[in-house]
């Protein structure tokens, strides 16, 4: 169940909670990404104190890897992650895309090959509900079919459609009133099959809407401009989530546009790579002026790596690739975004989020504005 | 300062109280290995709370990344990796001989060249103290060659000797009365050279003694019957430090013979290879009967890991290669060995050593006896 909590009086932003059997979700929200039933370098106990109330698993690698069946048989995802939060779980329809080898796609579903041991599977839009089922998560999403960048209108439109007839037949499969299903809106770059794809996808009464297909190597003005064409036709009283989404620009500018929900692998990710956030924009931990650095990643941040560590012994663990680079990175960016977001939700409630908006830019650097690049998009899907 | 605390009736264990300006060591004590000043996967906090008093840094690899004279300008090893407990550095000796290349020994030092980048180096006793006061460690070691085995007795008695005159150098290159100097008794497998060895670094009157050139490829029967023979000669009244061993059934039999503190990387190495330490015998998480145990890892064990995770979450996340299962397993080995050094004080401090030395073997598995393999021994060295 969603409720709104707040509206601003100038955009489409809006700050609500989404209920689940598993607990309540503040919007906007981000959802760390932990593909393979963790998020990479951290346990359940450092997400919550971060910040986190949900976090996303990936359908795709967890069928193929350990299988929804064992986790089933263990007990659910929950369980077996250690994580009494809720979750989400993509429907593997863009890792089939991304990490699947010989795909076919036929009205039936999605045909490929393991990324891992080259065999052959089918996944239909009732195999990914079952998978989703049998995982036990809080939010299942449709399977979809995420369209490349660029494809034709006659492709994106016909695969639109059958993106919308899954959703029917996964909403068909369900059995489990207490776990949500949210439909993907496809549609790609072209503003009417956009609006077709939702309003088909509306007319089936599901419990929330994504937007998909976006940040797949489109520029960031495109992406911002389908967000904005995008969101306002989905119905105001359910959430909003927009997939694999972004920089923290990206994230306010989509807010703006009335967007809920957020995930992407770009905090976690990064900081593995030693690129860190700050209010002032972004630092490469790497560089060698960060070698002999007294000072913490960003002094106004209060997250525990900043609160203990110069940038010196971060530059040092990253270049001698050591695991504590990874973990400490990780709580940083991830505490950045998650604390991000608070401050947009305190705005919102507070019918501040005009200033907000206006001092998120005016305190990052030159290269930081609304229109900096995104983040190669493609590479930064999880 | 060392204080014994008590003295097993039957055999050469006993149980102490090390103190340094950064707190005191409980002995027998097991010092984690953070090579490259952090313990791989965990944080300071984590290590606290598994109940590690003291850690072990390298001097070789800080001297040559980040340098030691960047750690004292950020104001030390301790503030650097922020960690307030007793360090230990070990003498750079080891690594040189099992790491650089192109090693040459002479009365001066050890000419080497960085395994990092090449560039040509001579640590001699007055840099290895040079190195080890700029980093401001508790526990500082003597420059010391670590013969390889086999060696033929006249190379060693040399070696020796030459050991025995850098340690003298070393302690008067010393400018800090409150860092601890060490001597490490060399001698390779030949009883009497261990004995001069020991006898003339006893007449430097150093802070403490290390039994050094151990478990570098001799068979775990010779290596613990070097211990048996060397251990005894060292000063009752200070601390006797077996350097880089070893499996639990080492570390007990040696303290048996009164060893008072260990290193070694097995317990943290391992965890990262999926090798996990359990009251009966050694599991690997890999294997496939683990695959859908819900079981923990012991059933007997209380530390976080085995509270919250079963064996197939564990393995699972070791085929994934996913960052957590490095952390979880490392949490679960340094907790077996933390633990087990805590059984051995507790026992020894109330009298039941021999009670304990027999149920230590008693739940072990038959492959699990005092006669077991010792770790592959070179390998395991930090």
């Amino acid at each position: 169940m969603f409720v709104l909590v707040a509206k601003d009086v100038e955009t489409g932003a809006r700050s609500g909670k989404l209920s689940t059997v598993h607990g309540e979700i503040n919007t906007p929200a981000f959802i760390p990404v932990g593909t393979q039933a963790t998020v990479k370098a951290l346990t359940p106990e450092d997400l919550v104190s971060l910040g986190a109330e949900i976090i996303l698993c990936n359908t795709y690698h967890l069928y193929l890897r350990p299988g929804h069946d064992l986790i089933k048989g263990l007990g659910g995802l929950h369980r077996f992650m250690h994580w009494d939060y809720p979750l989400l779980t993509d429907s593997g329809g863009f890792q089939v895309y991304s990490m699947g080898a010989n795909q076919r796609i036929s009205e039936e579903g999605i045909t490929f090959q393991s990324h891992l041991d080259g065999s052959r599977h089918l996944l239909g839009p009732e195999l990914c509900i079952t998978i989703q089922e049998a995982l036990g998560v809080d939010i299942m999403m449709c399977l979809d079919e995420c369209v490349p960048y660029p494809a034709s209108y006659d492709y994106t439109s016909a695969s639109l459609d059958r993106t919308t007839r899954w959703a029917e037949r996964c909403k068909e499969s369900t059995h489990h009133k207490d776990q949500a299903l949210f439909g993907i809106v496809q549609g790609g770059m072209f503003k009417d099959l956009r609006a077709r794809s939702a309003s088909d996808l509306v007319a089936l009464d599901l419990d929330g809407y994504a937007l998909g297909g976006l940040s797949v190597g489109e520029e960031t003005a495109l992406m911002r401009e389908m967000v904005e064409h995008t969101a306002p036709l989905l119905p105001e009283e359910k959430p909003r989530y927009l997939m694999g989404v972004g920089t923290p620009e990206d994230i306010v500018e989509a807010v703006k546009h009335g967007v809920d929900m957020f995930d992407c692998v770009l905090p976690t990710r990064n900081a593995r790579n030693g690129m860190l956030f700050t209010r002032s924009g972004r630092i490469v931990i790497k560089n060698a002026k960060h070698r002999n650095e007294d000072g913490p990643i960003d002094p106004s941040c209060t997250c525990y790596t900043c609160k203990h560590y110069s940038r010196a012994y971060l530059h040092h663990l990253f270049s001698a690739k050591e695991i504590l680079s990874s973990r400490l990175n990780t709580i940083h960016n991830l505490f950045y975004y998650l604390n991000l977001m608070k401050e947009i939700r305190t705005a919102l409630r507070n019918g501040t989020f005009a200033r907000f908006y206006q001092s998120f830019y005016e305190v990052r650097n030159e290269n930081e504005s609304p229109q900096a690049i995104s983040l190669s998009a493609f590479q930064a899907r999880r």
